[in-house]
């Protein structure tokens, strides 16, 4: 943690615990973080670095053999609250090779055909991986509450399924990092009306969007009931107030980085011989 | 192209043609860039907004069910040539969402049990996308022969096999990019020592990595059978000098950049009524 610069750290401010009330969250506050958008830019540039070699550290200890953990980030928001900016820029800044990205659209024939955390489960990092998830499982006690494509019991058995997952996820060693990156309705307002007034934005826009627009309480009441069903000590919730994309992308990194430091890899000794290899490389 | 800074361009200068020697080939040099490494490594960042720019535009064309093409950048190299550091400072300089990368390692007895190019086959990038092979189908060819894994007639075989494939690939819509990293034997030796002097480069070593060394000039003359045999109009190689850390990556960035200048993709045009969209999110 820069304490310097975070007077309180993501983790905590942002972390949901009992009593957590999203209405009461001002998307656009900067919770922990009194300074400005340019402060706030150089801030990840700066920790990008970090978060790399974090990254690299958990890869090469992974590649000996040692029993190491993965990470996962899971994002969940409503449309243009800037899912695809933290892929980009928070996501985009570590190795490549190090992530593995599932992006889950609706389900196909195939995947619905089984349970819902079938696909999921498919999707888990490898040790020593940053597995991101965009969207998720959430999809299916989210939309699937909100249009009721699964019968109520279905989607009660759903929370409690979600939780046995994430627990078993945990204990076999990947650390749950879960945020809900949380705009306000009039920014997405912005944000979409943006998108139709830009030809070269008009491809991201889906006139689907609007419709589940239209449905905002309904989606904000069953991220509520997410939060106050799946929010473990394993496996907490974070959301994280997104009218501003550079604290977005700021404070995810930050939960990233605090995850990586959670597991604290170290470079892995070497499984040979240092010396004998190196006479057998100089007479090569 | 920038033609003020390149004198020749890479896709014209180390485009493997008829005749084409690996032996004649001088890794330390930088063909077509009479500039040092700071000026490299400018060029390199100026040029990776171009390249992250093409690459939306190409995922955009897809998502709206144009037929768009996909990039497949295929990497092979001796051990320590600088694969990795391609897809860090290279591909990793465009969105993740829209890069599907597939390290091939020693194929697994599911893989084994299937012609050679099931396994590849299956990891073809999708349309929109910039596909990465970090080893390929090549080293059926390469270690294949070098370590006489399968029967002269078999090695034989894949030649053809693979010109099939490819032929097939490219008239999909996959564009094609494969590049040789060339590094001398001085050159492997200098990096591999690093690593071994340095313990938190150690799990980046292998002892194998000086086995297949001393088998260095039976590699070459694999490679040179490979540009022989697999070099044709729709997939052509590239051997790139790689010496040169600074020169590879912007050589291989100006191949990618080529390569999605070929496809040209455009900004899609919506598919909905524009202007009616914006009178219903006002009114949401």
């Amino acid at each position: 943690m820069t304490k310097h610069v975070w007077h309180e750290h993501p983790s905590d401010t942002l972390r949901v615990e009992e009593g957590f009330r999203l209405a009461d969250v001002d998307a656009d506050s900067t919770p922990g973080f009194p300074h400005g958008k340019s402060h706030g830019e150089k801030e990840l540039a700066k920790r990008r670095e970090l978060l790399g070699d974090l990254q690299e550290r958990l890869y090469a200890a992974s590649r000996v053999g040692d029993d190491t953990d993965a990470v996962l980030l899971v994002l969940q928001a409503m449309d243009s609250a800037g899912k695809g900016g933290i892929v980009r820029h928070v996501v985009g800044g570590v190795d490549p090779q190090g992530v593995e990205l599932a992006a889950f659209k609706a389900p196909t024939d195939e995947e619905r055909a089984h349970d819902f955390l079938w696909r999921v489960e498919k999707r888990l990092p490898q040790r020593g991986f940053i597995g991101v998830f965009d969207r998720s499982h959430y999809e299916d006690v989210l939309i699937g509450r909100v249009r009721a494509l699964a019968s109520a019991d279905e989607i009660e058995r759903r929370y409690g399924a979600i939780r046995e997952f994430e627990q078993k996820v945990a204990a076999s060693g990947i650390r749950l990092v879960k945020v809900m990156l949380h705009i306000s309705r009039d920014e997405q307002k912005a944000r979409l009306m943006e998108r139709l007034d830009r030809p070269d934005k008009h491809w991201k826009y889906n006139p689907g969007d609007v419709d589940e627009r239209m449905l905002w309480d309904d989606y904000m009441q069953a991220y509520q009931t997410v939060f106050d069903r799946t929010s473990t000590t394993d496996a907490p919730w974070h959301v994280v107030p997104a009218n501003h994309k550079w604290y977005a992308r700021l404070a995810v990194q930050e939960l990233l980085i605090s995850a990586l430091e959670g597991i604290d890899p170290q470079w892995p000794a070497a499984d040979f011989d240092v010396e004998a290899e190196k006479k057998r490389l100089a007479a090569s």
